[in-house]
């Protein structure tokens, strides 16, 4: 009826992107998962990369808007964790360099439950400048 | 002058709070860190959690209001990853059980940018009914 | 492949909350709805509101979390439309009075996209004091 | 004292917005209205789009800066209904397609409460693909 | 066209705020003002006070919702400004303790602009320990 | 243990930008301080602005990142307070023109405090039109 210990579909999710030898963790279930990384300024710009490598490693079909849908809301929610208040990058005069994971699985007990997707991000936060920025962190959760 | 790949302590925050064989990660660096639980529907309740363990620990000297500050705006940019756009839980009806990780330490290069803190949370978030949740993260990290 | 210009479920749901009569249209479509009232203070009751009634006119199995969830963010949406800016009412010093409606159905011409669900809210807003109010109206959609 | 049921402005707004047939029950209560549409991903030419309309059409007096606050912020309630969290459009990749309504008139039953402004905003949002999106609503309502 | 330099309402409410000698300012231009105190974790108190402070001294007529919505929302700017991000309080363990001035007057050389309402907020925000805080400030604007 | 009543350096900071004769009580107390202008529809340029001013004028040593990162979030506070509700300006067509006070010092009696920093901000906000706008105050503080 919850979430199975085994397949805590954010938990791995985040490990994946802090340390890829965890990405075999995914395998092993049988879902279905990308890593990327992508840099710049423009908000918009981060939430293409995500859905361009989500689409080419056919994590979601992108001709189902149901799917898109699903997907891009979990980017925005990891991009909330990212910016911690307001989903806005270079408009503030701040850039991002993050890697990111997507996975989507099973995570529920219930076969009910059906898919879900997990975005986790990773990577600096600061201003346009090298070595001025810290470390940020996301992750967004739907069902798909 | 830029984060020390060995000493990115948003990650190890991160890391500790998802395993904690990682905190050993911590130690070995000399760094101060404290891992903690706390489940409410009140999100003060969550913020007070964080500050006691961070003072009864000596992460922080609570005495000093410089420190309180900084780990409260630390606290806070965690919560907006857990909370995803309102920083809010019993008020829209939702309750979360998380884990926290507090780390005190100096993760860059230069010595001139000393001490930093930060807060890793990873837990649960949803209704509050047992089942109906799934996973939420946050990290914030201050200069201390 | 595009929203079916006859099963517009946003639109739907919000003239059958504006306008009782609206609501055969959904009857025709062979969806499901049900209407109800909540006039709250305290946000969490709105958001409880909504979900009983979604739950015992069975808009949703509220058993499976997919379903809470899907209804759980549609509703969120909703409200960002009546509260325009914070998501909190009583802890603002004011008071809602509002009508809602809930529509379940396929408002998409291609199969896959499956069933979505809309929240519809109309009523007014404003301090604890009858007739120092205004209208608001909001409107939440998700696939589920 | 309060709003008078057959003069509620937002609701004949809306009402509008979603039917032009009803836009006579505007007409009949001798108040000023404009329809109008604005497709965009930048949420500036949105706002430019209803201002303009609202000023051609003599709904506000643009060279008072009075009318053009109160209508501006009337703009951006209704448009956190479309958006629902972020004001954003372009910069976190989606765009959208409105129909608006500018209703100016006088709702209160009390003459003291002077005219009142609605803005009314119905269409769709979603990714810069047609058939990906999904019908948004907002309203906002304010003094003149 | 514009505001006219002597008459400038935001600048001689917060001043007022921050130095009572600056009150006689206000006076000489034939505007009402009242000065007030209020210290609370709880933000509705916040906002009853400096309603109920600005009915008693007739800076509005409180039975016309008109100028109630007016203030409301000077007041929920000037809040803004003070708790910088979520107009939050005690749910976030934090208290202010503030100092207020509303000023009503005309500050634009066009008599068509007619009456303005400024809300000035000056204190202290912080943990609710006394010395954990610091200054913070707000100013709402609005036609009246 | 708490603010020195003669060190509030958010009063001071927000008298200097109101008024220029208060700079010199800033002088007295042997604190830095700049004052500054700068008119922009972008956001961006506005927190630009700033941290040249801050670098140029040496209140802040710019090759530190944790100099650099208390500035920031000061100005971004500081914006909360000026933008009230979304850190945005072009992108929701308003255009802003202010002046600034960034002053660092030790306001508080304990020397384990150590030095904050304060930003300042006083000017207009509007439409981009002259005369369309109304004023607008902000103000962020941070320990450094």
């Amino acid at each position: 009826m919850s979430l199975s210990e085994e397949k805590l579909i954010g938990k791995l999710a985040m490990l994946s992107v802090l340390d890829e030898t965890y990405t075999s963790h995914v395998d092993v279930l049988g879902w279905q998962q990308c890593i990327g990384k992508v840099g710049s300024m423009e908000s918009n710009k981060v939430v293409a990369a995500i859905e361009t490598a989500a689409k080419k490693n056919e994590i979601i079909n992108g001709s189902v808007y149901r799917e898109t849908h699903a997907l891009y809301h979990a980017i925005m929610e990891a991009l909330h964790g990212v910016t911690r208040g307001q989903v806005q990058l270079g408009t503030v005069l701040r850039t991002v360099g993050l890697k990111f994971s997507i996975v989507r699985g099973t995570p529920y007990e219930k076969e009910a439950e059906g898919e879900w997707i997990a975005v986790a991000l990773y990577g600096t936060i600061g201003a346009p400048v090298k070595g001025l920025e810290h470390e940020a962190i996301g992750l967004g959760i739907n069902h798909i």
